[in-house]
């Protein structure tokens, strides 16, 4: 029998889907099982968007261009323009999801061992990107106590070497809820250009910024032209997620053309997907405002019955609609599977996600979870009161 | 200013798109080129797929499974029992295309510098996944002579190594039209048990095998259950190249287990495409007796009137509705230029695909074009016609 490679036994799994099974048992079993574990937004889909799908005239589903429709990219530039951040059409690649544009970037910047360093937790694929992609992540860690803030400079420098060729984060941050000040994106910037590094920002939570805190994306900061890679998504802003459009925007043009090849690779995104991620940009912004404060109320009371848990410590987010909870256990994988198998309160259960698959170092995150607050706030208070009842019998 | 990887500068740029600005400026001083370049189907997709689409009623774009849904798995299933092939819903991934499927079995199955072997000319995008995977492509050259048929075995062979992982083909070819016999294929499943190699096919137009001949997939081959791993797509067979709908089909679990891992990192294959896709399964079988029959006539004229020109070799396709030809020229890309630049007749000049960039080996294909018949028929014999004309008053 043929073997696979090393790299594919290397692939990391989901840290959610080893939980799956023990969910689809609990279901059997009659258990209501309430889903803090997926970003899946239950949010609705803008209607300008649904429609324009429904109302396609398409006769003949052909490729689109590589790189994206001309018309919509330039509406994606005015959409940016809106946001300060000032590109052309020809700065932007559509992309099958922020996914695929992440893929691109690795690969435009990246051989086989070099090394990206990326603030930890973070969103857990990127590690499956960087190991399909054969290269290195090498993580710093942020603290829960700090609210998983920009770790200091001098310890980012300390891990930059030869091998070193970018700086990727999340803003703001999956799992962390974290948005990075102007400042800190700022010192980013001089660390970058310093080391001649690329920075590359997932920024497709942007508009999930609260308290009257603004979003500062690395396109608006001067004097990264050369340096700046930003990864955006239709996913999570419009609740599009099966859409699959993204888009990786730069103003290298070294970067967009190489990236370019391997869109080429693909062919095209998909047809239909840009129909409606066209159409969503006329969404108007009272869906927006409706949406941002539905999930500070959510993230309000997720924290509140959060801290009135004893030994349960919470990093407040300020962006995005994830939270990262230290829980009083040391092992939050069997907590998580225990929480499917063998509890339940008033015939429901939680199901969270581990939070160790957000880390690339072995041995962190094991007494934290993330939660995503896409769920009503009823269903959020209740899913709390049962973490909280759950973890004084785990616990006992 | 940071600096790309050198797997970025290698990944090799679309064959067709050097000429794109070219074909522009033709359109813009009024010559109107038809394209012979491209295997974008002018046939109208299924209207159920279609209406299915437009009659979604999707109120959250959510997710799908990350191997797609279960339903639509089931019904590839059920379309490939209809076709001699015998597999279950978990034996299939659906992909993003059968672009991202081949994406995944390269990373599931090599790594860097592991070797693949694929008789040439073959699609030009396969350089680009391999690249993009930093594996080698090792070509064997097949001959417009025997019509582009199997090499020997014992050719193949010669080239197996230590680092060789697998052999793919195209069946029937993209370029070259070429469907291989049961008895080629048994060929190669004896070759790859004897070196414990896997066989991946790319069955993308399985129903386009024409003459009375039937297409036989690898994954019909008995013993070959460990070996084999199909790729297949939506986007010929229902002629929707923009849903980027495809998938992978093995029945070794580890393959498919692995495979997941790289699909579970980009989430989900696009949902209103699957919806599509999934529909487009009810195509009426008439659908493909009136593609097939118009297929066979556009390659019965194309072929025709290719012969007619002097020192034109053609192989005669036997499914897809690719042809290579063989001009009397040294230098296809040259020439494509130049019926762009330079040449008209009645107000009209053609653009055809230069074959170099379908051979790995540097040098081959210098004098070979391929035509995709996707027009129809008068446009073909204008086009024809055109190239005849070009041909005399460019080796003049």
């Amino acid at each position: 029998m043929p073997t696979i490679s090393e790299k594919g036994s290397q692939m990391p799994a989901s840290p959610i889907r080893k939980l799956v099974p023990y969910a689809e048992a609990a279901k059997k079993r009659g258990t209501h099982v309430i889903h803090l574990n997926i970003g899946q937004p239950d949010i609705k889909t803008p209607q300008v968007a649904l429609d324009a799908v429904r109302n396609h005239a398409i006769e003949v589903l052909a490729y689109s261009m590589t790189e994206g429709s001309e018309i919509y990219r330039e509406k994606i530039a005015d959409y940016y323009a809106k946001n300060d951040i000032s590109v052309n059409a020809s700065d932007i690649i559509v992309t099958t999801g922020g996914s695929e544009a992440l893929s691109f970037v690795m690969g435009t910047i990246m051989d086989g061992d070099d090394e990206i360093i990326i603030p930890e937790p973070f969103y857990a694929n990127y590690n499956g990107f960087a190991t399909a992609a054969g290269v290195k992540v090498v993580p710093i860690v942020s603290s829960i106590d700090s609210n998983f803030a920009l770790p200091p400079i001098s310890q980012f420098e300390q891990l930059i070497g030869p091998k070193t060729k970018a700086i990727l984060i999340c803003n703001p941050g999956n799992p962390t809820g974290y948005l990075y000040s102007k400042e800190e994106i700022q010192q980013l910037a001089k660390l970058v250009k310093k080391h001649n590094l690329f920075l590359i920002a997932d920024e497709v939570y942007r508009e999930f910024a609260y308290d009257g805190r603004e979003h500062y994306s690395i396109l608006q900061e001067p004097g990264l032209e050369n340096h700046a890679v930003m990864v955006d998504s239709v996913s999570k802003r419009y609740s599009m997620c099966g859409a699959r459009i993204g888009c990786l925007v730069s103003r290298n043009k070294e970067v967009i053309q190489t990236a370019l090849k391997f869109a080429q690779a693909r062919l095209s995104p998909p047809t239909f997907a840009q129909i409606a991620s066209e159409a969503a940009l006329d969404t108007p912004p009272s869906y927006f405002d409706a949406v941002i404060s539905e999930y500070v109320e959510r993230r309000n009371i997720l924290v509140t019955e959060l801290q009135k848990i004893e030994g349960v410590k919470v990093a407040v987010p300020q962006g995005a609609f994830y939270c990262v909870a230290e829980l009083p256990i040391s092992n939050s994988d069997d907590f998580a599977q225990w929480l499917l198998e063998k509890f339940e309160m008033d015939g429901a259960t939680v199901m969270v996600a581990p939070a160790a698959g957000f880390y690339a170092s072995e041995g962190l995150g094991k007494n934290q979870i993330r939660i995503a607050y896409v769920l009503e706030k009823e269903e959020l208070v209740k899913a709390v009161r049962i973490l909280g009842t759950a973890l004084k019998e785990y616990t006992n």
